[in-house]
């Protein structure tokens, strides 16, 4: 069975969702559907962008990816599709696969064969009534270049990578907050040797480093590299979001221990 | 593999969907399970009709929707088993399926054979004990009238439809508010023409038509068709509810500009 | 196909469930997933057994639980799989599972074969990294003696058992609070006979015992046997809840009616 997943920012009360698998399931009757998350925050775009390029990596090669977080639905935006060596990539041209596109061998193609999409289109959700027939007529075999037109100039979000500055310290930030108020940063965990660094966020300096949420305390905040491999800082059994006074954005600047 | 969609009032954190899809996996081990919404408000009975009824038109045919919004479990409701040419539907009687009841061809069962329910029935949950195990039943091929008797009474919840005032006016109300806080009214899109008509909403009269989002500036309120077909009060990358004050229920009255 | 069930503390917002999914699926291809509650409050195990075991019980015979609430990940709290007649469960060591552990025949297997993990484990994330795959790999029918050792110490919760006191009264507990505010207890249903008892929570006492909740005027509190078998305290289209101030843990005391 084919695998789909899809990621979008309508949460899971109204039925967009469902609506999107009644499409998908009318033309691919066996396809494995998986939600990613639903929860992105309204329009987040980099949000989403952030956690599906974390949980991709662990799909099987084949897996097409559905996301639908889309300001721009029904403008001039382009619908896109991206095939790489590892997987499909279906939604909006607006930065949302940005991970994607920096892989050797992406391919992107604008959908623009109306044929594959359903009869009405609707003004406002593109992802029932373009991407999920797309989806679901790539796990039928249809060829990406049936579906729409190569193109060269997809949407990226902009990256700012961490800075290693002349003084010795590491520029990153917080690219992530999960539910757990967990703070996950843009610094590589490869960066950081316990007992050499501590880290300053919002003017709170933390030096503990630990391997795993149990080497602290409880409510203690300390260093640890995060399951996507950067630098975390975390709250033991607590929230250091919540703690910090911090969310995305929130710079994290790693300093040699003197 | 025949599809079975899910909408209750259930929420996610409780295990009570997890235990009716075990259920229905035990008898049919082939269905394919599609959550609609379990975020219904609780007993909200016109709120899942309206998501199961703008769903559920999305589905290819056969599809069997397993409702339970129940404030009346355990009391004298009728359980229902409802057909038409589309799909098959089961849940209390009480008007979740009125919608339904309205399509040619409808033909209408109450559940009255115990043999195809769980061995033990509880009094607050015929989720589990009785609609899981019918619906799973139904995809096996066992026929309607094997499971229950033809009534002619269904209950229906009362529907008030958008009227054509002798000034002129349409007066319609709000019937949805989304995640993104955009306001679903009854008014159909055809009744609307760009620049002829603006609404009033709490006293607050919008008159921008938009064919998408985009075409309005951050913030502002726009008239647009929703993707359900009727008429859509959104605010761009904003949340209209919020900045009207209103929800489900609000009238929404369309004048003709002077 | 082989049913695998998920219950989570991970929310559904960070694609951490997702990841999971795509790790099982890369080695199962073929199960059928099947969310039982990833809205488990943060490291909230006993909230997670409860949920799981009186959901499990609904599963056909050979369903997999993987069940991931683990505050020790990365520590020394070991890894594990439990085989009943009825399951098998794959997770944490830290009384998860406690339920399971009282079937007759239960055998518990530590997991000390890294050769059916991830090649990378992160410290954080044991759900991704080994529980996930150690649940796939078994439903692919490899033992439970290739992937573990037997052990025969594993980690219960400490559970109270409700007790009949001397003086007639019995003494009880609220152990779970769904989402419409119904308090259940962890007293038998069959201890309960109509107008013989009533029951005193936070100095309130309720004596109107109900079949269903149809059976109080609105907003009234009753008492009912709850879907799990045992005293329930609900408000009729209400929040018994947020009505009396109480949440899980609060002592429930019947006594006899004068």
């Amino acid at each position: 069975m084919t695998i789909i997943t899809l990621t979008t920012d309508f949460g899971s009360a109204d039925g967009y969702v469902g609506a999107m698998k009644g499409v998908i399931l009318g033309i691919a009757p066996n396809v494995c559907l998986v939600d990613l998350s639903h929860e992105i925050a309204a329009q987040d775009v980099r949000g989403a962008e952030y956690v599906l390029g974390r949980a991709a990596a662990f799909f099987p090669a084949g897996t097409v990816h559905l996301a639908v977080v889309d300001p721009g639905v029904g403008s001039r935006r382009r619908p896109l599709l991206i095939t790489t060596p590892q997987a499909i990539y279906v939604g909006p041209d607006n930065g949302l696969f940005t991970f994607a596109l920096d892989e050797a061998q992406a391919a992107v193609f604008e959908l623009d064969q109306p044929e594959f999409w359903l009869p009405n289109i609707s003004r406002t959700f593109h992802g029932r009534d373009i991407f999920a027939p797309v989806a679901a007529h790539v796990t039928c075999g249809v060829a990406p270049r049936t579906l729409g037109s190569p193109i060269s100039d997809p949407v990226r979000l902009p990256t700012v990578a961490p800075q290693r500055r002349a003084d010795g310290h590491v520029a990153g930030r917080i690219i992530h907050v999960d539910r757990f108020g967990n703070l996950i940063t843009d610094i590589p965990g490869g960066w950081v040797d316990e007992g050499r660094w501590c880290v300053e966020i919002a003017g709170r300096r933390i030096s503990h480093f630990g391997t795993t949420y149990a080497d602290a305390t409880t409510g203690a905040l300390l260093m640890l590299v995060s399951s996507a491999g950067t630098l975390e800082i975390a709250a033991r059994d607590g929230n250091a979001s919540a703690q910090l006074g911090v969310g995305v954005g929130e710079a994290a600047i790693l300093e040699p221990v003197a």
